[in-house]
């Protein structure tokens, strides 16, 4: 068995894709500890060429495992040595639909984050949009959001809007909870007419108290008790409006922004 | 040829893996449209078969591609049926991947984002750090900083540091070139001393006028003969301050941010 093995990441653009798709299978050999380095933006047979040239003076005669998404067809037999182990992403899944679709790709890496100026305007839109709601004092602009978030303080609302904004291009906001709307079981007009767009994010008591202890150690707003209290009040009032509810402890950015996603769309839908 | 062709991303997790490599294999095909749907969090063998029955009933007879990230061994054949054209992406590679490294996969998915608790907390903190720093009024606050992204006013720099926060856990801070510093030609102390993490951004002059546009119509601010004179200034300042530019332009958020990234690690290296 090996128990530490080199590994590469090449792409003819960002190389976001090759390292995401490696690391997702790496980690499914947690005894084995991976070195790893990405080599973005591989354009030219020179670019390839120093790119093996690397790769070779680093982990000659370790056989590291080298993941590629360069898509060029001529840049391929350069870097797909006998030294290395190469993953041929794309190239192998392009040949196979080329054969499918009846049709030639064009073969040109990039492409996908640049053919839609559109969405790339929504992104930047949405991110700034986000930003600038991200502590629920602009409330009359809540009408333009595409998604409200309403929580407790800490309870996760920002990472997660962030992340609709930057990967989605969803205008979220948030609307924190405060005291106010706990006590009181109400929420503000503004949110209660944008009803349809709201998703309440709960955690629960022992994760939150650890996020407060980290902002205000040894507070009262830290304390397992207030956690607790202000996570049921916060509940009871996602329910009362009959607004859903994501519990996102334990779970990463990307799975509780997919959630929330997946719920929106499902609200979108007729009769839900 | 075909001229439309159904699409199904499925996932263990998120499916964010499986849309981003079938997003990038199918924008080669530019004469083809695609209807594409995902369906993540498919975990039990009656998730699976609700997922194949959901595809078939929309798609029979089409033939769809479908997009698999499913790495539990006992979902897969429920899946792969001989009405889709199957792409097994993770179980392909992961049996490629055993043999190699003489390791059985544990085959958990998500398991990449759940792993790191560091990396995680890193990131929240990251954005955290990112959204009250975005627009330069804390100078104090710049010596923790991982990276400053400096630009004249629509350079792009928010969208960029966002995502170097939310997608590599970069403290990633914003420093808007104002009047004061282009007309003066100097940066700021809490700038200067931490010379080494920044980085200047431009673009070029209809870029910027066009997004000056969409902000402030008709304004001094957002002619072209404006939006020209402030690059030059501030191409200028990093020159004179040795910090090195990455020009934005028609490039997409992911490429303009791994350059910086990039060019952060060549930085941080000896003799650079």
């Amino acid at each position: 068995m090996w128990h530490s093995k080199d590994v590469y990441y090449l792409s003819g653009s960002t190389g976001i894709l090759a390292e995401d798709l490696g690391k997702s299978l790496l980690c499914q050999f947690p005894e084995i500890s991976f070195n790893t380095e990405k080599i973005p933006f591989i354009h030219t047979a020179e670019d390839a060429k120093k790119a093996i040239e690397h790769i070779l003076s680093q982990s000659s005669g370790r056989y590291p495992l080298v993941f590629s998404t360069v898509m060029n067809k001529e840049l391929i037999p350069i870097l797909d040595v006998c030294e290395v182990e190469y993953f041929n992403v794309c190239d192998d899944y392009l040949v196979r639909l080329e054969s499918v679709l009846e049709s030639k790709p064009i073969r040109i890496s990039g492409t996908a984050r640049h053919l839609d100026d559109t969405s790339m305007g929504d992104r930047v839109n949405a991110i700034q949009y986000c930003i600038s709601h991200d502590d629920g004092s602009l409330l009359k602009d809540y009408d333009e959001a595409g998604i409200i978030l309403l929580g407790v303080s800490r309870s996760g609302k920002t990472p997660i809007s962030v992340y609709l904004a930057t990967q989605m291009g969803i205008k979220a906001a948030n609307y924190p909870l405060v005291a106010e709307d706990l006590n009181s079981y109400r929420l503000p007009s503004a949110i209660v007419r944008n009803k349809a767009k709201a998703i309440g994010l709960s955690t629960d008591p022992k994760t939150l108290q650890f996020a407060r202890e980290k902002r205000y150690k040894n507070s009262t707003y830290a304390q397992l008790k207030t956690c607790k209290e202000e996570l049921n009040q916060a509940n009871q009032i996602f329910l009362q409006y009959n607004i859903p509810i994501i519990v996102s402890d334990g779970r990463s950015i990307e799975e509780t922004a997919t959630q929330v996603a997946q719920l929106m769309n499902l609200k979108r839908l007729p009769r839900l």
